[in-house]
């Protein structure tokens, strides 16, 4: 950890220290990491096959080990060029090999991601190493973003800020298109606007479908008179962006005004609950009393939110059931819906970092009710 | 199975009945299935939340049951009308839960799925059933495609070929475009061509980044005397195609034509060598020999190809340490590669399915040197 790391580079070696604390606070020797994405999370590998060494006492660092196949043997260099690689394709059979010979003692696993099998299978190797079950503890350390990681959500979020006003600007949202033709030009339009991939399959719901929470695009063809609903999001740096508006094409009723204002203002109410300190639980609380009060609690099928970065949905849940605490730097979504079934509904969503002095909110699009001529 | 199944439709009921002579060879009274590919592939339900129970002695069906939660209430509906839906978050415990209710005995789970949090969850229950490891029976059954599948795999493959005809048409692939625009537009071609999505991140590798097996693209501006290796595909109704090309731009050195043509002759021996009956470890073999025998067989550094289907890598791998016989049906790549690390490779590879007269070829682009100007 040096005060002087180009906050334009994640640091990795700052991230890997911190996780050190916690695996002397867990009373493991040494971690076994097989988790693809807190491996990248934790040296910028992005193979598809890896498995990661990370001892409790190894400030130096001598001891901590990549292991990947042959397919990686350039990359691996490249993208962890501060530690030491092994190529072999059961990668992580080879690095607990390693640590045997070493006499590890307590090797922590992550027991939310190793299988029944795969466990089975290590325990089968004779190391004379004690697996230890250790769930979580690098997914605890992502929910808190520093400062590279908000710099590239707040990059994947103006991609699709910017790819959703081009879409409305050329007038790609009308009646007459489908909705797979509009899911089609937004996630181009992203691309366009310098996202690396999409984040999700996205959703255009179009009419009744828009009554479908996570309905996925179909030749359905758009009407004057519907909610149009669009759920989608960039990836730019591995950072993912997460967004829903919902749209009215032509004249909204009365209704339409009705539904959409009460998840306006829900969606109001859990943003503003948003602080470090805050349990997840009444952040979610905050949101869907509004919805309860106005009688429609039953039609709001789903949590609140969810942590989002090198995941679509990553920790913390922001859920009824929720048990954890906000921090300064956690990145999430807030995104109640009210879903009438056969007639429509509305969702409204945006990513956002909780801060001290509030959220930072990092879609832009508006959300006042759009009408869409 | 009725004779009269209409193969423009998935037999949803066919893959559970044939699950169920599994489940009685494996001496399970019933098996809780949690990976949701697998979800999808026997019941047609495509939602991110899903168990399903499937018993062993159950043609009637009536106990087979699915679960998902509220944001899918409409879609488990609609996508399977013929199971009883329970819908409850926690879906994998709710099932168990009536497993338990109805004291079913010996209840298989895939042990190469659950993690160990998850079986210590489920084994804290206290539903008095005894939990059975059970590792791979529904991607067994997944091996061998019906006619239906096939056809979702044709189409998946014939979208890639027409992207890639289109690009090379219009001149797409020339000195001075970056890796980065060539990705795009094929991709956007794909899509162009019928795909509901790319079936993974596209490789466009040019020059010396073409020694990197899965390098992704960059800002690196194709030059002439570069080989271009694209390595893509496209997902059809679930379905994925995976093809390799390497193309030479300009005039190809002896160099250049010297590779090219061993990995051509190596992927063609692979071919040649896909038969019902034929070990997995006897086609990698086929191939790797052919590399080894120019005195370059450390230089293909990976397996030979992998089944492709409702995942872009599924069972069987073909590899020097595989174990698996070929059957009728069973569909794969074959891509050989060969790498000089700092100088470029050549990697060329086909979708094909296994056929008693000689496999069918799915990908049907030239796999002639090909010269670019």
């Amino acid at each position: 950890m040096s005060a002087d790391h180009d906050p334009a580079r994640p640091n990795y070696a700052l991230r890997r220290a911190n996780l050190r604390n916690l695996l002397v606070e867990n009373r493991v020797d040494a971690l076994l990491v097989t988790d693809l994405i807190n491996i990248r999370y934790l040296t910028g590998f992005t193979g598809s096959n890896a498995a990661l060494l990370v001892y409790a006492w190894d400030s130096s660092e001598d001891r901590t080990i990549i292991c990947t196949d042959g397919r990686y043997i350039t990359q691996v260099g490249e993208q962890v060029p501060d530690l030491r690689a092994e190529i072999n394709r059961a990668s992580a059979r080879r690095v607990m090999e390693i640590a045997g010979e070493w006499q590890t003692g307590r090797v922590g696993f992550e027991s939310h991601v190793v299988t029944v099998e795969q466990h089975r299978s290590l325990s089968a190797l004779g190391t004379g190493l004690e697996l230890v079950p250790v769930a979580g503890l690098i997914e605890e350390l992502r929910m808190v973003k520093d400062e590279y990681e908000v710099g590239r959500l707040r990059a994947a979020c103006e991609a699709a800020d910017a790819a959703l006003a081009t879409l409305l600007d050329r007038g790609g949202l009308r009646p007459g298109r489908t909705e797979r033709q509009v899911a089609r030009e937004l996630e181009w339009l992203m691309f366009e606007h310098g996202a690396d991939a999409v984040a999700f399959e996205t959703i255009v719901a179009a009419g009744v479908n828009s009554a479908v929470p996570h309905h996925r695009p179909t030749e359905a063809v758009l009407a004057t008179g519907d909610f149009v609903k669009l759920d989608f999001g960039a990836v730019v740096g591995g950072y993912h962006s997460d967004m829903t508006r919902t749209y009215v094409l032509g004249k909204p009723t009365d209704w339409q005004r009705e539904v959409y204002d009460l998840v306006y203002v829900a969606q109001q109410a859990g943003r503003e609950a948003l602080a470090p300190g805050a349990s997840t639980k009444a952040v979610d609380a905050a949101s869907r009393r509004v919805i309860e009060a106005a009688g429609h609690g039953e039609l709001f099928v789903h949590s609140l939110g969810h942590g989002v970065g090198l995941q679509i949905h990553e920790a913390p849940g922001i859920a009824k059931t929720g048990t954890g605490t906000l921090l300064d730097g956690v990145a999430v979504t807030v995104e109640p819906g009210v879903y009438f079934p056969g007639r429509g509904g509305v969702r409204i969503e945006d990513t956002l970092v909780v801060r001290k002095g509030g959220p930072e909110l990092l879609t832009r699009t508006s959300k006042d009710l759009t009408v869409v001529d």
